[in-house]
């Protein structure tokens, strides 16, 4: 009789092309909208006001678009990196149509790549997933590598096959959901800039530090339904290098986009990830804080209303980020640094 | 004046027959589903997803059995065992109807049996307890006892009066909800196992660890308005043996179904519980793994679409379940559990 | 360029009459009714069941009053108090209409008063605050006054300006929602006690004691999109005096009114408070108990199926209040006292 439980797919499990429809659809609901402010105290107002989002022709508010993000990356987890070492990149990471409340997310994953490391214990697999609503209309797409363990390191597996991937999304590859800027409000946004009044080069120091407690990431984790269980088991943990749990990456994407609300407050929509990494592990009792420096502006195709700006996102732990901190002359990060993301948001212009 | 604040009820308040018709009825709602979500981890997708409940012919996404256990339960608490000592046994514990966001879940017992202990300080009591929605339809029914304090070790009670109960549910007398399995869909579901898979004998652990914070347990807790002081009150908990604050079973209880995804998946309804003992207590702090057994198969009356398994789950803390820990030769527990569930899943058949 | 990301307001930039229209409008859903529940295990019948209030007139089950306390205040802190060195005192607190899910809150607030203290470091700022629904419907009205630091010492800052406030609402201003109590379930609501059977000087210990963790403290002050840093930077807060993070006041307010329903379950509405202070802080590891004590009571105008009564509550931290822990002879609250409260509920009459 077979084994009913699933250790999960090894490195030598994967094959090139190799398709997935990953389980447990789920409907999201208000309440992951109110567990998302919750958790992370986001302020964002088209996320949070249903008569602000209407004003801008929506039918009312959509979800925070990295909730879609945790949602959809969650569902993969089990076929993908239940085995993972460690995730390695993000990329060609775009959103699609707005989630609202009532909608139901499904993902399936392809795998676009394969190279087995020097040591053959594990090997890096590249997969493009796509997660979609009841329509079928695309919600988020992207590619993700991550770092898998062998089962068998005297596994024989097949040439390597490493993906292209874009630098960045290109602004004109941007998805603009429809509605209109003519009802934006600034004062119940919480911010006076707009789009021109941001450049280049500016840094924005997000001020605030929110400590992360096992109880909350654990919490965030599990409603995505993401199984990885380095999050969840201290016992475990306890024979790990860090000797503890270890907090889910996206917990602190997340945090530090509701910090950056003091600076980016009209920052409405994240709308894709150029690139990104988790550049030091995050435990409970960690405190996070934030700043972000604009890299580029762009303007969008058919639209004067919308413009996008390019972000990069330092998180820190335990470090306060007026002196912003980034990587040194010798090209590493600040010892402080968990989190280093490249990524476009959208934002009103005048 | 009459004192306003209630003491809970001691065992010589208790008389045979006495009917309690509980106090704060409650309306659950999506709320309820991402918290039990967020809480346990849940996968099972025809709880989760409304998109696949429709595909069974269900209105929309039920809420998970459990939770319906816990909120039934908890309403009782007050009445039954506020002054209670410890919660000894569960029996012909049957789910009705399903529950659905929007409905609102009432509670009433009647006192079936009372027997005092040997030393005066306490005694058994025993309760049905029936929870309907605002139908009045019995969404579940079950018997419970749990040793109740008295208040005065002298004061004079009745014979002994012990019920009898069932020692486990019949397959006829399970509750098939109205549903078809004919758009059942296996890989949403996350498993290719359905029920002629399994055979009586089957041992599957469930792998993953989930470490059990005082926050979860306590939020779960206070969302079943359960008001047993033993689980908030960690001041007071520093005056008992165990010298803090003990969790609630139930969230073991949960804990276990929502790991019992991996190997059961298609377990989509827990229709009765047979019997059931928390084995020992859990704390804030405990890492939680569990391992079941298949104790029996049962086809149902007039369905061949599907069956019933009888499962005994295991759930250990700090202890992994690959071993399989069970009762030693001596009849007794393993020291590393802490519950053991004998109850009836509703499976689909090919 | 100006810096994009706000300090918040010093006493300085304060003038006597300055209007705000605070930030992030926020849509209340049913999520957060039972995050309410599961925060502070609140049992109050009227809020947690549609039946039991559509009984009494009402579309649904509105949300607990200090909800609407909570996410109203949270609004004014980052233009008022995020600078505050102590939250002073609340006069002339009144509830407006019931809130229902699906409602939309918009806080603003005028400046009422301003003092600067002797050491010119600080001063008093008094502001009144108006929270609406989406019709523009007042759902909460109050005075706050806030001690803020000042930016420079050496600022100079106009002549002193202290506005009155009334020392207690008046039982004729309380707002009564259009509600009956012909169908008023005395059962369901948990308590044969009506208005009738209080009695000025009457004391009621509420018995249970919660402790109170960092997780839930920060949940609850995140979901009213509350910024203050005291509550969330356990980094910064090691060089405070406290020497770790303070809970929100308001976190103890609401546990507080759920330890209340032992003894007080027919107050179905807080319409007033008179006023109240936060006496001492609150830590994550504090078990909180409370107290009460009926001030007053009152007829309303034209009502003769509702009562008022007027309640002081005390809670304290790691002493329970059987001993009712007011304050000695020499006016100072006990030392384990956190909270004083005086405030007006609605209760049925006979």
């Amino acid at each position: 009789m077979k084994a009913k439980a699933d250790a999960g797919n090894f490195f030598e499990d994967f094959k090139f092309g190799q398709a997935f429809r990953h389980a447990t659809p789920r409907t999201l609901t208000e309440a992951d909208a109110a567990l998302n402010i919750a958790l992370y105290g986001s302020r964002f107002a088209v996320n949070s006001s249903d008569v602000f989002a209407r004003a801008l022709g929506l039918p009312r508010a959509p979800f925070d678009d990295l909730l879609v993000f945790h949602v959809v990356i969650g569902k993969t987890v089990n076929d993908i990196s239940l085995n993972a070492v460690a995730n390695l990149g993000y990329a060609e990471f775009r959103w699609g149509v707005p989630v609202f409340p009532g909608d139901t997310l499904s993902v399936s994953s392809t795998v676009l790549g394969l190279r087995e490391n020097s040591n053959r214990q594990s090997g890096v697999v590249w997969v493009r997933s796509v997660g979609v609503n009841q329509r079928a209309e695309t919600v988020l797409d992207y590619v993700r590598w991550v770092m898998v363990h062998k089962r068998d390191p005297a596994a024989e597996v097949g040439a390597p096959l490493v993906p292209r991937t874009a630098a960045s999304v290109a602004p004109a590859d941007l998805v603009v959901p429809k509605l209109s800027m003519m009802g934006y409000d600034d004062e119940a946004a919480g911010s006076p800039y707009r789009w021109e009044d941001y450049a280049p080069g500016e840094r924005i120091d997000h001020v605030s530090g929110v400590t992360l407690e096992d109880s909350d990431h654990m919490l965030s984790t599990r409603l995505y339904q993401n199984t990885a269980r380095v999050h969840f088991d201290a016992h475990a943990g306890r024979n790990t290098r860090f000797v503890r749990r270890l907090a889910y990456g996206g917990h602190v994407i997340s945090l530090a986009r509701a910090l950056s609300f003091n600076g980016l407050a009209n920052g409405f929509r994240v709308a894709a990830i150029n690139g990104g990494s988790h550049v030091g592990p995050t435990f409970g009792g960690d405190t996070i804080y934030a700043w972000s420096e604009i890299l580029e502006k762009a303007v969008l195709p058919q639209r004067n209303d919308i413009g996008a700006l390019r972000v990069r996102t330092i998180a820190t732990k335990d470090h306060p980020c007026g002196d912003f901190p980034g990587k040194g002359g010798d090209g590493k990060h600040h010892p402080a640094a968990v989190l280093d993301l490249d990524y476009w948001l959208l934002m009103p212009r005048r």
